[in-house]
């Protein structure tokens, strides 16, 4: 996808791209770069980005962080009608935690072959969730690989 | 079990009766009643019980705030020669924190067929994580049937 292309609100690309900007964050702070943001009638109501170094806990992926933030926002415990913009698969954790969270849909962009929930039997998320991935799936993917050759070049 | 039997510190059961303390707790503040206790050579390191009623947060599960706090406890984000005391089988969410948190036991009391990790292939969980089940059952499961009784007769 050219960068320069104008991306129309309200389109998956759209909310993909703030899921970019998130893991930016977190790649700048020198933490594996994954983004998150959840989208409710169009707007966004919570992001966060990967803090598993700084917070010095496994349990702060992006996903974690957002579903706590968009409950908080909500005030209610689930996220009905609710969609989740991650910019990579999300792994059994917090697909476990999407289930609680009963999510109405998830869409991401890279895929997570060694990591991802999709290697589960049976599905770890809700029944009634739907699945969408490989939204701007280069674009996700390119922090995480530039994240790793820099950590492989600082060894 | 008699409950007035004695029971040596430093076993199973001493520190499951702990977690069940703490589920306990949770059962006093109207939550579905599971407690966890983090013991590292054989000192409880983390206590936490469910808290998602009062937390809204469907990730505020005993064994999730036991690993958050075992982790600040050690000032490492690996819970290595830790082992979790539960009084119920974990979820999956549970079980992908605990993989990610590369704990090296964990020791639940009832099992849980309908949410249980053990549900799940492959396994969850990380591949030296050792796994002990049953571990005073009876006295764990009783407060979550008590728990269901009490608010069904709420209805």
């Amino acid at each position: 996808m050219n960068e320069d292309a104008p991306i129309s609100p309200f389109s998956d690309e759209y909310f993909m791209k703030q899921a970019i900007q998130e893991a930016q964050k977190a790649f700048d702070a020198n933490e594996i770069p994954v983004g998150a943001v959840v989208v409710c009638n169009n707007r966004i109501i919570a992001r966060a980005h990967n803090l598993t170094e700084r917070l010095n806990d496994v349990t702060a992926h992006a996903e974690m962080q957002a579903i706590t933030a968009a409950a908080n926002f909500l005030g209610g415990k689930y996220l009905i009608d609710c969609t989740l913009y991650v910019t990579l698969e999300p792994c059994n954790m917090c697909a476990g935690a999407l289930a609680w969270a009963q999510i109405t849909k998830i869409i991401y962009g890279a895929k997570d072959e060694k990591r991802g929930f999709t290697r589960f039997t049976p599905s770890p998320l809700h029944p009634r969730t739907e699945v969408v991935s490989g939204i701007m799936k280069e674009e996700s993917s390119e922090l995480i690989k530039e994240f790793f050759t820099k950590k492989r070049m600082s060894l």
